[in-house]
């Protein structure tokens, strides 16, 4: 027999594909390694002390590092016919990723609801990722919009997941084996700790950082993420843009190791409250980044350990001492490509 | 003294240097590590399971990442020089590699024949890598047109090798070490196995990847290929192409890592049987694949395995679902960049 | 409260801030690992075999690896508002950098004089790298041009540091971990040995290597060098330039990459006499490179190893056969990127 069409490629799923309670176990596992935390460095520069140096005992690679790594492998599955990215929320970090451990993500369809178009839907999906002993390192819900298989298929009862605006600060986790005992504010490049921030506080961190495609899709491969409007110059020519979108996780990174410069003792993410990808990013484009605290907490039983609420902004081609992020119909202007909304750890 | 021309530096072979029985220990000894796995990683996105997961015992690297450092330290003796890189044949892979083994090659000549306009010939090698412990880990033959120092050379005697259209089944070899006892098709990312193959069966593999500068060069450093096209853009601009040329194995790479899309569970490349790298490839270009299964066969001992005898066939700049290859004259389409035929290991 | 101005990102040291005798303990330790190593390899493609083999027991990292890492970490503190990197004098590379070590670096000031136009000043500093033992792994002085804060502060005192034109062989260091006995120089790729070369002779490295903003832009990042002008294309678009300036360490590191051409057996760098980045180089300019032995000098209780002195001449777009380096001003020619005067070892 000659097979004619793609049999054993994978489609995706469409929005027929998806009912509420359906599991997904993701491939592929994927062990992290010193080459992974090279590969990172190389492309955000991070600084951050606790991820840099082995002298912090038990040194965890960077959290976003283990998020996108999580995220990738839920696209074949979720998001492979995704028309948009919609949004994050209660995405709680658990034990921290070390090098050698391995990571594997499943899914479940927690909500679904077919747009008035007929021809789209969004589906909501609680992806939970693992390490070899079983451990949650993250579990998260996110939201994205897919297309139908068939316009005419009927719409399904529509289930909406009730989610919080924000994870409730006794439910963060603070790792118990990174031992901030020896924290050095000198060696960690900032004196300012937990309680030099304040609530409404708004920082600029200055710093900015020009896109590369070749950057962009070696990170995103790095994370086995397999969308295709990354890599496809030739099918992205022909379509909206005219070129390659860079992946959304990128730009967080990018952003997360911008805001060093102003957080440099935020030590590790414990949660993301919700995301928006505001604006498309292209290579030539450069990032900026600016935060605010939109919170601060102590953490139980840890009165070494703070936690801050912190909305980080990223902009493109625009230095954001201006602090820009909604026009005056709430709609983000056309310079910010990010607002994530998450909980930061940091000494006190 | 003062040293006027380049005395201490490597001119490479000419044709006139070659004869047949003549070996070259080639440097350098390049040991693999975990940063060589992710930045393979970065490079191609690979996902398959045995290579991306150490929850399968002793996990190797890539069998084409081990090749293209095999295959680079033959360069500075063997193709320095060389006009055209013509084929590749009997290529077995023995050990697998894992991080922390030590690659060293050899190379003996086995054939050379001046070609009518006495100005190049062909040289055939067969190259052995090994590791460490001495074990073969790849044993290849190629074959190069190499330009003569001086075309007054005498032409001499014509040694042409016998070489095998394909290596037998019975010369492959399915590795010990890698249990497939747990495989696991859900995590691999697909429920076809050897079974579900049919000889004549072709396979669109839908996705495309673009080249870009920084990363074919990277890629090519990674190898240590010293070959001068693809890294000097000075000296390429005066010639032929006007452009940096791609290192062949990159297209092999991204074709592979591509094939992944119909083939995921293809864990392992047995042999290579025969390649042609059908016309240069530049940045910017973005490749695209389809193979074609060949042959099928069972492997002696191992009823859990079976091989795949595959082409695959890479493309620019053209989406494959018309499977392209040859015109009527039998002459390479001009889309078509890579036509190699080799064998995979899948579980049964 | 909001804080409007950026109380808490670093603004960099400005020339008052700089008295001789001030110590800045550098943030972020930063630990090596094999995935530096590969990095390293995929950005410069070095093929020194201590380096790239463990065949030879302690493989060291290359030691401009560990050098560039030094460096980064004293951006921040000494020339974040850099107007110019002046000079090197007096580095001496200690003990060689494994994969696990981890660097950190302090610095002290030396030396200031303000320039006569009042605005600027320069500031002489000794950078001292150790590992997590103390042992220091190198131990250098530079000098950079900084802005003043204010043109109106009175001018401080002059003091001049005494800085040696060459380090003396006797305070050069052979590893004595690296062990040569077995050192083969049919795998190291050359037969030239320290006896091979003469006082006065010339070496042409031949090859081109092609500069990409990818590339340096991850290559200063690796090193967690925060230097605003290697990053930013917005800002820089309206500079003098117009673009990106590459790293000055970039270019060394391609520059000895170059030199294995010539200098295969040079496994070790010993020492740096003098460095001057004579022009700035950006993305798509190609690196050449010439080397001149300077002098050469027996080790010391070490019958096995020589160092010679060499000067490495890098060149943009001009193949430098011609050997270029001044006019007859005494001025760089517009050609020379970097003219680098250090110690290396070779064994005899």
């Amino acid at each position: 027999m000659t097979a004619g069409a793609n049999s054993k490629t994978n489609p995706g799923h469409f929005f027929e594909d998806f009912t509420v309670g359906r599991v997904f176990n993701h491939a592929t596992p994927r062990t992290v390694s010193d080459g992974d935390i090279a590969l990172y460095t190389a492309l955000y520069g991070g600084r951050f002390v606790v991820q840099s140096s082995a002298a912090y005992p038990a040194q965890p690679v960077d959290d976003l590092l283990a998020f996108h790594i999580a995220f990738g492998k839920t696209v074949p599955d979720v998001s492979l016919n995704a028309v948009a990215n919609l949004g994050y929320a209660e995405g709680i970090f658990g034990q921290p990723v070390y090098a050698g451990d391995t990571i594997t993500t499943t899914s479940e369809v927690i909500g679904i609801k077919e747009n008035s178009n007929g021809k789209t839907g969004v589906v909501y999906v609680r992806s939970v990722a693992v390490n070899q002993r079983g451990e949650t390192i993250i579990d998260y819900k996110r939201w994205v919009m897919v297309n139908k298989r068939d316009a005419k298929s009927p719409a399904p009862d529509p289930v909406l997941p009730v989610l919080k605006d924000v994870v409730p600060v006794a439910e963060l986790i603070v790792p118990a084996k990174t031992d901030l005992s020896a924290y050095d504010t000198t060696l960690a490049g900032s004196s300012d700790l937990w309680g030099a921030y304040q609530i409404g506080e708004r920082i600029d961190h200055v710093d900015g950082s020009t896109v590369e495609e070749a950057e962009h899709m070696m990170a995103t491969r790095l994370y086995q993420n397999t969308a295709k409007v990354h890599f496809n110059q030739f099918t992205q020519s022909q379509g909206r843009f005219g070129k390659r979108l860079v992946y959304g996780g990128h730009v967080i990174s990018i952003a997360r190791a911008l805001s060093f410069n102003g957080l440099a003792n935020a030590y590790r993410i414990a949660a993301i409250n919700a995301g928006s990808h505001a604006n498309p990013i292209f290579a030539g484009d450069t990032v900026f980044a600016w935060s605010e605290v939109l919170d601060k907490a102590e953490c139980a039983g840890r009165p070494d350990v703070g936690a801050l609420r912190i909305r980080t902004v990223a902009t493109k081609d625009h230095p954001p001492a201006d602090f820009p992020l909604k026009d005056d119909d709430g709609k983000y202007l056309p310079h910010v490509v990010l607002d994530l909304d998450y909980w930061v750890l940091m000494p006190r």
